[in-house]
């Protein structure tokens, strides 16, 4: 096979040069599957602590042919070689990393470890003192599009958990108009199992995933606190919302069915509008029109959010369905949507394919 | 293949002569899987209108080598040859179907037709006056562990949708004991294809539903009234809760992730213990310990009804996770529970198996 | 929950105690599944290594409410309160395990530890010298269908792998008739994936493989030997096959595509006809009519072997298509089948089950 | 959500102007899904007989806010304000249609109506004389790597079907250079369902396929002759396969497990080096390096086929397993590939994604 050639993506050009930490994950194959189409990106680096030494196509069969470098270390790069990273490290080890790299590096980190604000909040959650106090302060939260200015100046972008991203992309436009109540707010998610990582588990087995059904993390998901934070930043006060994620035998693919009651007077098609009206001018955010309700496969393997709003027979209530890839808008598509903001480049650069289905 | 042999089935004994009416479907199939082992019943006739004169092994070939006799038209039947029914035709043809049989056969009616009492609220759902009035009032509500008694004196017991026999086993005993409020219950409710039936439906096909979740009838299924109705019962006074089924990529299984605010003073743990002590002698229900949460795939195949209670950290909030396999305890095993207990045999018999894993 | 009744096992009767050793891999929990529906069985006692000290409902939820026996360490078994042994160990453990049972306890053996009778091929094709070359010899090939007698004699079986049993019911009846070449053969064999255990390991999560369907072992699987080994025994002269295994993302089932050249005159219904002339009388084992190709679904969860013949175009060939449920037939099934001629019970009983489908 | 920008896709540009012949079948969808991502291709009309009259993203709603045409029926397309054509209508009623069209349009057609060069060989398998036998003969066989001049100049092209090109990229080359013999080639394919279309069958329901696997079209599948009429070409002399196509439950991918005899002297060093250098200037085509087999999920949603060789023990015996995605290369990357051709574009344009894994 001769090695494939990427349009643009002529040697020698002006390219930014991108480091990939943590590149034998699920979320670091799949920035690299986006970015190898991305015309101002060269994939210059990729780390795996056991893998280091290998090259990617023996991790990831699918991804070879395409010249891309071997696995090293992190203590093995130069950092001066490179222009930006994306850092898909686990939840814990990220934030010394991050914190321990070279000023002027900009980074979209994919994990949790900066998300949470509050050293706290981070501490109750995660067990143990955040380790780098001072750089969370700086960190913008990447929910592309509520903090796009935020994100434009940041050096560190915390790229948000896939609940959150799908959570509140319908929420936060609904609270911030006062159309429904922060409280009581359930948000029954679902999720492909790619987001449980590529470590080998027996609970995550094909013959214990296949043919079933279950929740998990029941009253205590880490992406719990994560969406109360924003939501509290939108509603301006406390809001505790009852999140309860399952496991679906598919991929890829996330929804959540979030069940609100609306303020007085307010009603379904007023949040329908309220949401379309909103995002009108969003290249990854759609808002499906009355009597349609979005399917995950509507959006697999692309960035694409989009919301349903159904009108419940009990009074004042309200269903809102909203899907995501878990993999692409839920992680690796948003972290590279941050860093065309960042870099000044098109927003949609390099994730603009379209859905794949079947 | 010799013919297998069945434990008990001798020829000649006094076995209960079972016809079963729309054997072509999955709820027919599954009926005819279990009450092959079933040591007190003959399968004695099996209709299907467009696949009457075939053998049933050319319909289903996984029930080959039975010496089950071939599928013929209802009217075909000789009802003096037959001392049990079990209806499983489509909703709506079945209530002319039921009240034209002799009055001396007894009938489990799998369809929907004689779920609600009251007639009105039929018309509503169903678009049309029902059609055989005076016999829905003479009709028991089949969910067995709630109305043993009716059941064993009905003639016709309208067996209970799969929806509502999931979501009413957990909540009727806490409604029942005031532990929690009948306002604002949130039933998010997910099922596995085979709830969909066998007919030809391009939104049914694998492409279409496999590595994708969708939700469907977003605030007007017709197990929302069937659910209502007897929580109503339960509460004495009206209920309305949000119901939104899910369709899962897995063929059996259905769980219902329940949301409900508890009554003051009281704890999940409470909950728990109420719904331990209710079903403490139930052979087919169970609740988990604390910290154990149900899965579909812990019932697959089987009769069984497994619930759990988590607290939710919002105040006085629980969750309620309760699972069943929705061809057997949400249909076809339920009927079989049902009509032993109108026939006076062992309420198990027949319906005993474990479930199925992986 | 109440524990669930069944049939037959009234405490104090003469049942056969039957320990598994391994019971917390798929084929150890098979075995639990089909015999508690066993009227001649008791399970006394389950192993597992590192499981031990837990109850089996705490491995294996699905199998609560059984009242079954916590898993122990094989060295805190009592012998003398067993009757009879599955030994469900990983190959390579079992072989002196199985070596230091009592003398007067009998054995089905699940494992490939005694499939190979020269030791030879076994040292081959396993890396070392087998380790209880002396049982070797007295252990009878557990193909029920082709071994009763010796099965009956036998103090240890070693149950056939699933592979050989799926290949070898449809083959040797027509090598014995020389109807077929020996030469030749190819098999093209796809399993699901339980057949790969309940280790975690990266290749078998649910992201890996579903969706997609790979080859393995391809030119060296163990199970080619045992095949070979069966095969020259019919055919009188060695016979080389061509073995391809595959992984099909299901949990349960076994399909073998078998393309052979048949002696001259003979015609695929001759074919057919030879097998379901042997297998008339079989319980297990059908033919399907000229036209009809079985399906994995047409046997799921029941001991069924299918075998279906098709002409080819070719001159002088045919193809076989060959089904079991890799986990039934294919292990636990064949071992409860071989456990019941060894004990002289009904060769049916605890394994009739009709297969669940869908 | 914004309408999504195309790169290079500005109005007024001198884009080709495509039309798509069927676009509500899965190679319809599979087509605008890669063409909207073509830089000098413009979506110009979509048709479809039943569902003419509306919106792709009805009919697809994966495909919505890209602004597609509306579907229409064929008779309202006007012809002079389209440059190229795909057909993706069904086998049989192409023929007339593309006979039909205005000389000089070029056209991809991906039905099977002009695969067969031999109109008695058409009349054999299809039961019917063609109905465009002088067209017919000027039709190129877009198995691109194969017959790029022919492509290049033709104005019609027929494109492979899925299973002849998995099969024929493989053994092209090795009969080619004889270093195989043409007789006794085994087949065993797999595909996923997508192969089947999006009609609603029955057998491709969901619960039918899921959880299990089977044969189809055993000794009489349609892509037979296909392959038979190419391998003939190759090898100068009648060559008959046998092939047995089986469904796996997936939605897309595709196998050949290919059984061959290696001419005297002949390893399957050789074939893996013979295959190697044919393909090495390939952009779609790789050979996997001695003791990688390729799966179908290294190759999902890309153009690409990857083969690999084994050595069988059986002597003179290799196994060949080839791989793609059957929508992708199987249908409608491979019409785009060969659009590229006959238009002088470059042969990736618009297909040169990355694999999806997981």
């Amino acid at each position: 096979m001769a090695s494939i050639s990427i349009p643009g993506s002529t040697p020698g050009g002006s390219k930014i040069r991108v480091g990939i930490l943590g590149a034998s994950g699920y979320t670091g194959a799949e920035l690299v599957r986006m970015l190898l189409r991305h015309p101002n990106v060269e994939i210059a680096a990729l780390t795996a602590e056991r893998q280091a030494g290998k090259p990617m196509a023996e991790v990831f069969p699918h991804l070879g042919g395409y010249g891309l470098p071997d696995l090293v270390k992190i203590e093995e790069l130069k950092w001066g070689n490179l222009d930006f990273i994306f850092c898909a490290l686990p939840h814990g080890t990220t934030q010394e990393v991050v914190a321990g790299l070279p000023s002027g590096l900009k980074v979209v980190d994919l994990s949790a470890d900066f998300r949470l604000t509050d050293p706290a909040e981070y501490a109750t959650w995660y067990g143990h003192e955040h380790r780098a106090v001072d750089l969370q302060k700086e960190v913008a939260y990447g929910l592309t599009e509520f903090n796009r200015q935020g994100v434009r100046k940041a050096r560190v972008v915390a790229n948000p958990g896939c609940y959150p991203t799908c959570s509140l992309l319908p929420l936060l436009p609904l609270l911030l108009e006062n159309q429904i109540e922060p409280g009581g707010i359930v948000i029954d998610a679902k999720s492909g199992v790619s987001g449980a990582g590529r470590d080998a588990k027996q609970a995550n087995l094909f013959t214990e995933v296949s043919e079933g059904f279950n929740a998990y993390g029941v009253g205590h998901h880490r992406h719990m606190p994560e969406i109360e934070q924003e939501l509290r930043l939108a509603a301006g006060r406390p809001v505790t919302v009852s999140f309860t994620p399952h496991l679906v035998p598919m991929n890829r693919g996330m929804m959540s069915t979030i069940y609100v009651r609306m303020a007085d007077g307010v009603t379904a098609d007023d949040l329908r509008a309220t949401l379309a009206a909103r995002y009108a001018d969003e290249p990854f955010v759609g808002v499906t029109p009355a009597g349609v309700v979005p399917a995950t496969r509507h959006v697999r393997a692309s960035n694409h959010n989009l919301i349903g709003v159904v009108a419940d027979r009990a009074p004042r209530s309200a269903i809102i369905v909203s899907v995501i890839d878990n993999l692409v808008k839920g992680a690796s598509g948003q972290a590279i949507q941050n860093m065309n903001v960042m870099m000044g480049l098109g927003e949609t650069t390099g994730i603009d394919q379209a859905p794949l289905f079947p």
